[in-house]
């Protein structure tokens, strides 16, 4: 019981000190990789800097305590810091202690939900987000961070809050670029391109390892930060307009509990809850991923907890928003990380860059910055993804191009929602009009086909109907329409025999449905046929089977025969044909 | 294809004599009884009596053109009229002629509304109100209509826009209760209910046939204003307090356009949308089960029409929002009715009255309106059906319940729309957990079934999953952990069969969680089993059947015989069972 709340207790008293010299090998490549990206995604989030390096540390510890992945590496990652810039603008402004308060505070209620989530167990509601949704929400979350990052990475002043107003806004102020700043960005981007495209198959080349060829190619951004920081420095062209990242506070983030503000805490609900979601979807998946290459098992609602804990860790030290992240896991995980311990490894190596080698960031040019979250979020775009959903189903491409459009057009949270609404509404809208088959016999068998692929004997009086959907409020009215309007186009009809075996469930409105159905048909008898074990032992606790003028069969065929029996009776014994499986 | 639009080309031309006399024979009993319903039913909206005439005009001979029953009967109904109060209330105080233009409004809005669903066949968005959502939604609005009108009832000043208010605001004003107004409600209501629930009865035993005698029993309502307006006359009683209909303009409603104002339109748009579906289920409901009783076709769309016809032909003569009524209805049809044109004369004989016979209406108590409100609601309070449903489904229970509460303490719109939204999400979340069960032969049988259920062969190395719903984003991320950690627990299974029989659909999410499954897999096979054929023809546009490392089968006996042949045969000959059916 308590192993399965503290992961740790499964592996921490079998540490051994060659896990700890591997993960400490481990931690100390991680540290040099997620330097840069915290810096980064703080100011995707439009915070200080450090408070991406403040991000990096509680959540790594508390994931080593409560997770379950043995691979899985926390902090600020692209999405959730664009939804925490989303959210903490509509509160305060960019710069004010306001600001930060907000962002801390959808971490703290991002967590206090998250942890709710895994005792309650309703980690189910991730599901909401079907798969397009969220590739769709993905994908212009990234246009929309890159769009964001082209202003300072070339030195333009410009700002917008959604996709569309910041491409407007970089075409309106085009000409404020800074031919320096631009330099170094576009040079930045140069790099940064070709080491994620070429420097493996380079590296290989020279006889490289495969594993440490990847690992070199994830090493260019440190590369570029250090060489921009030192021409920036040797230049002095932070004199020339060049924006630098300048003072870093050094040191510790103090621990402190977020002020319990509870108007605040209200209005970042919705907010919080979409940045829960979306952070633990990306997390699973990444965790799920990683796990199976090495047939790990990973505890979805245990995960919420962790990630619960780890999103309140970052609150308690001054820390925005954090999740699994993709890219942060895969160094993780292709530098050998063998237990959660490396990720506390890490901490702790940012904790020592956070005392210590602050000062060496003065005059890093936020253009490098800026250049390598557009290099990293691009990587979100995957237009493929959009032809592969539009060849395999209309309804899930019109969700996914709804939630581009509408995040682009009007932010993150509107492009979530209007996504979710979109999918739920097209889902029970396809199952409004269900598939619907008329059946008959196949000569020599007793089982019962569409008439329309196979060739079945079907007598007059009797129509026989599968319908191949679970009956519930969507589709109700439907099969009154249906069963009275057939009843009405054959007036031979006498019986009606509705075929069950794809009904998974009948919910009130369906009863109501096949009440009036059953009452209405006056003279012709209904009866229902092959309905499943759950749907039976409910049926009976209503008066449908009372009322019901024919009765309930386990199969088609008792059921055609109870009405007339010689001539199934006669196709059964008939020459048997093949039978065909639809 | 003219007929389909216009339903009267199929039955004005073989229109006899006979008919004749019988619809106008129809219209002069309907008519006596809609004149006080009418009147009543514009007080629950907040306005002047003389609009419940208006609206009870034009409707009916527009629905005569477009309607497809031949009994339903337009006009203002009890619950469409507490909606119309209760959006007309945001924007404008009773009494003033901006909320007249805000219920008119409402009436055009719908009307459109209604038209445009009906030519683009939307009908479906009814659906959406799940049975015991609509259920609950009219046993509340029935509850706050009877609490809003024993107010005038009862003579007591209160106030309230919600049910409870309502209740609280009478305890708190019961002494300013007149004392000739209570005594003409609470008699008018002794006797309306003694007349419903007794009347017939003692009719038929003085030998009324049963028809006069259902007939008769309607009648109440307009003895009991014939009574109470002698006496409040007779006794002066006017000046005494209580209030009386008082001046009703005479003569016939001015038709004009409603004033174009998008302003208005735009924030009316969310009630009117609620108005019209509300008021189409409600509608749709009663004349199929009118049209089922003689065997006659109603044409779910061209309702659509017909309703919307009907609301734009109140709105241009200054009424309010109408919709097929049930009480109106079958006294329409008790009175035999045979084609709409009975509708048509029934507008006529409401005209008639608007014309010559309003100054009669003068000392017309509302306390005496009132009770025939109040009688008329409670039927529509059914709390059997909130019992029936809790036996049957304890989630459309939750879905009911949800609705009615919210809909007695916040109103109409938040209590319809949370009811539809729990229903959508108690659906989604029931199919998010699906059904599944291990699967074996039965021997002497190619059938395979549950083993939990029926003595069944399987073999270690093969797991054989049946599940029972349609594969989709609420459960793509259940067959993932279900099959890993199947998977995990078994280190024998080398081959993984999923049985597909009730799988009715297969949307983008759960494909990318079978190709995840696939992956995951490794070493060990996965096949699926029957398969239906529109999925397949799906499946086959995507990539995945390129990746899977087993095959699919047409049959669940032709998966497992692929795999391990020598013991599916052997139990296939061996001696047979009983093949039960699960």
């Amino acid at each position: 019981m308590l192993k399965r709340y503290f992961p740790i207790l499964e592996w921490a008293p079998k540490y051994s000190s060659r896990t700890f010299v591997n993960d400490l090998t481990v931690a100390a490549i991680v540290t040099i990789m997620l330097i840069p990206q915290s810096l980064a995604y703080a100011l995707v989030a439009g915070l200080p800097p450090e408070i991406g390096l403040y991000a990096s540390m509680a959540p790594l510890v508390l994931y080593a305590v409560f997770g379950t992945s043995r691979a899985l590496a926390v902090g600020p990652v692209a999405v959730a810091s664009l939804m925490t810039a989303a959210a903490a603008e509509t509160l305060a402004s960019q710069g004010t202690p306001e600001y930060l308060g907000a962002a801390v505070a959808l971490a703290m209620v991002s967590g206090l939900m998250l942890i709710a989530m895994g005792l309650l167990r309703l980690g189910f509601l991730a599901n909401f987000l079907s798969h397009p949704v969220i590739s769709g929400f993905i994908m212009a979350s990234g246009l929309q961070i890159a769009a964001g990052q082209l202003a300072p990475a070339l030195g333009i002043h410009a700002k917008g809050e959604t996709f569309f107003e910041l491409v407007i806004a970089l075409g309106r102020n085009a000409r404020s670029i800074n031919i320096y700043t631009a330099a170094i960005g576009i040079a930045s981007l140069i790099f940064l391109f070709w080491v994620r495209s070429k420097l493996k198959p380079l590296a290989r080349r020279f006889g490289i390892s495969e594993k440490a060829a990847d690992l070199l190619a994830k090493v260019g951004p440190v590369a570029a930060i250090a060489a921009t920081t030192a021409i920036v420095w040797g230049f002095g062209l932070s004199s020339r307009g060049v924006s630098i990242v300048g003072t870093v506070p050094k040191g510790l983030p103090k621990l402190a509990l977020p002020p319990l503000d509870l108007h605040l805490w209200t209005k970042i609900l919705v907010p919080a809850l979409l940045i829960s979601i979306v952070g633990y979807v990306e997390s699973i998946s990444v965790a799920l991923t990683l796990a199976a290459k090495k047939r790990q098992r990973v505890d979805p609602d245990q995960e919420l907890i962790a990630l619960g804990a780890a999103n309140i860790g970052a609150a308690v030290s001054g820390g925005f928003p954090v999740t699994g992240g993709f890219a942060r896991s895969v160094v993780n995980y292709e530098a050998g990380a063998e237990t959660p311990a490396a990720g506390a490894f890490t901490a702790a190596g940012i904790a020592l860059a956070t005392m210590f080698l602050t000062p060496l960031l003065y005059f890093l040019p936020n253009a490098t910055l800026a250049a390598t979250i557009v290099v990293a979020v691009l990587s979100l775009v995957d237009p493929k993804a959009l032809k592969r959903v539009f060849v395999y189903s209309k309804a899930d491409f019109a969700a996914m191009v709804t939630t581009i459009l509408a995040t682009l057009a009007e932010g993150v949270e509107i492009g979530l929602i209007a996504g979710v609404a979109l999918a739920v509404f097209l889902h029970l809208y396809s199952t409004s009009k269900p598939h619907v088959a008329v059946v008959g016999q196949i000569p020599g068998t007793a089982t019962f086909r569409n008439i329309k692929r196979h060739t079945a004997v079907t007598t007059p009086e009797i129509l026989s109907l599968r319908v191949d959907e679970s009956l519930y409020f969507p589709n109700a009215r439907f099969l009154e329409d249906l069963i009275n309007g057939s009843v009405a186009a054959n007036p031979e009809i006498r019986h009606v025999i509705l075929e069950c075996p794809a009904v998974n469930t009948i919910d009130a409105s369906a009863l109501e449905s096949l009440e009036a159905i059953n009452t209405r048909l006056g003279g012709i008898t209904f009866h229902l046929s092959e309905v499943k074990g759950p749907i039976m032992d409910r049926l009976k606790r209503s008066h449908f089977l009372n009322e019901l003028t024919g009765g309930v069969h386990l199969r088609h065929y008792d059921a055609v025969a109870s009405i007339n029996s010689d001539l199934v009776v006669r196709t059964l014994n008939a020459e048997r044909v093949e039978e065909p499986v639809a």
